[in-house]
C-alpha cells in the first residue's frame, strides 16, 4: 500500500447529491478524515467550532490568505469560506485519507494547488432529477431555481478537469463506487512504489 | 458509464498468484471476457480448441505475426504463443471488458500496442512466500527454482510500467481489489466523457 494518504475531492452541481454520498462514506469508513472549512461568518444554533466550521475572524482569514494558508477560498455575501491547507497536508503526510466535499469553483482551485488529489465529479442521473431535488428542498424561489439550473449546465462542462465521475442514481451504489475509487487509488503505482521495490531488494540481499 | 470496454492486463512473477486471482474474478463476474491465446504447440489431454488455446499451425501463426495480428507473442521451446489482437479489439469496441493474464514480457509488449490498457502487477507478500509457492508446486529442480527466483527479482523492477499493484496476501482480498480497480476505471473521465456532457446539453435544448 502507498505510504502517503489520498486527498479525495468530491464535487458536483448543487443537488447532485455529493453531501449525501460523503455522509454515507464517512459512516461506512471511519478511517476517512473530513476536512473542516474555516469561515468568518457567525456560528448558527447547533454549529460546533472545529466540527461544523473553524470560526475565525476576518483579520485572521485575510492573514491566512496572504500566507497561502488555503487550498481554496471564496467570499460569499461578505463572508469568507476556505479549506485550511496545513490540516489537510499534515493528515496526508501521516498516510491518512482526507475527504473534501466542495463546489466546483473550489475544486478547481484545489486542483491548482494539489493536482495529485483524486477529483470526483458527482452527476445527477438527469437534469430533470436535479431540478426535482432542488425543488424538493423547498428553499428556492423560481428565480434562484433558474439560476441554479443554469449554473449546473455550465458546471458540467468542468467534468473534463476531474479524474472520475459518478452518476448518482442511488446513495448506496454511488458510495460503493466512491469506495472502489479509493481502494483502487491506494494501489496506484506512483512515486512511493520505489519503496516497495527496495523492500524486495533488501530481502534478496539479506537472504 | 464509459462506452468502450476495458482491457485489464493482470501480470506478475511466476508464483505471485495472478492465475488464481483471475480465476476468482471470472467466477465472480461473468461479464468479463477472457482473452484466449493462440499457440502452435499440440493440444494436451483435456485441452479444448478455442477455450484452452486457439491451436493453429506455425505457418498461420507466422503470417499473423507479419500482419500485426498479435498484441504480444513469444517463442518458447520452438512453439509460438500469442494474444490475437482482433478478438480483443472487437470485444472492447462492443463495450465488453477483456481480461488478459500474462507474464511480464508479454505485458510490456501489450503496453506498446495498447497503452490505454489497465496494467495490474500482482506481487507476492514477500519473496520468501513466492519461493515457498513455487517449491509447493513440486515441479522445479533446484536450478530452475534458482532461475525463477532470480527472474522474479528482475521482473519486480518492471512494476514502474504498470498502473496498479496488488500485494497478494489472500485470493479473496486481492480479487476484491481487482474488482475495485475495474469499477473505478469504468468511471474514469476519458475521451468518452464528451458524450455525457452532450447528453446533458441535449436535455437542456429539448427542455
Amino acid at each position: 500500500m502507498n505510504h502517503k494518504g489520498l486527498l479525495i475531492i468530491v464535487s458536483g452541481p448543487s443537488g447532485a447529491g455529493k453531501g449525501t454520498i460523503c455522509k454515507e462514506l464517512i459512516q461506512r469508513d471511519e478511517s476517512i478524515v473530513v476536512s473542516v472549512s474555516a469561515t468568518t461568518r457567525a456560528p448558527r444554533n447547533a454549529e460546533v467550532d472545529g466540527k461544523s466550521y473553524h470560526f475565525i475572524t476576518k483579520q485572521m482569514f485575510e492573514s491566512m490568505i496572504e500566507n497561502g494558508g488555503f487550498l481554496e477560498y471564496a467570499e460569499v455575501y461578505d463572508n469568507y469560506y476556505g479549506t485550511p491547507k496545513d490540516f489537510v497536508i499534515e493528515k496526508i503526510t501521516n498516510g491518512e485519507n482526507v475527504l473534501l466535499e466542495i463546489d466546483i469553483q473550489g475544486a478547481l482551485q484545489v486542483k491548482q494547488k494539489y493536482p495529485e488529489g483524486i477529483f470526483v465529479f458527482v452527476l445527477p442521473p438527469s437534469m430533470e432529477t436535479l431540478k426535482n431535488r432542488i425543488v424538493g428542498r423547498g428553499s428556492e424561489t423560481p428565480e434562484s431555481l433558474e439560476k441554479r439550473m443554469s449554473s449546473a449546465y455550465q458546471e458540467i462542462e468542468q467534468i473534463k478537469n476531474y479524474d472520475y465521475f459518478i452518476v448518482n442514481d442511488t446513495v448506496e451504489q454511488s458510495t460503493d463506487v466512491l469506495q472502489a475509487i479509493i481502494t483502487a487509488e491506494k494501489c496506484r503505482v506512483n512515486a512511493d512504489i520505489k519503496d516497495i521495490v527496495v523492500k524486495f531488494k533488501e530481502e534478496k540481499e539479506n537472504a
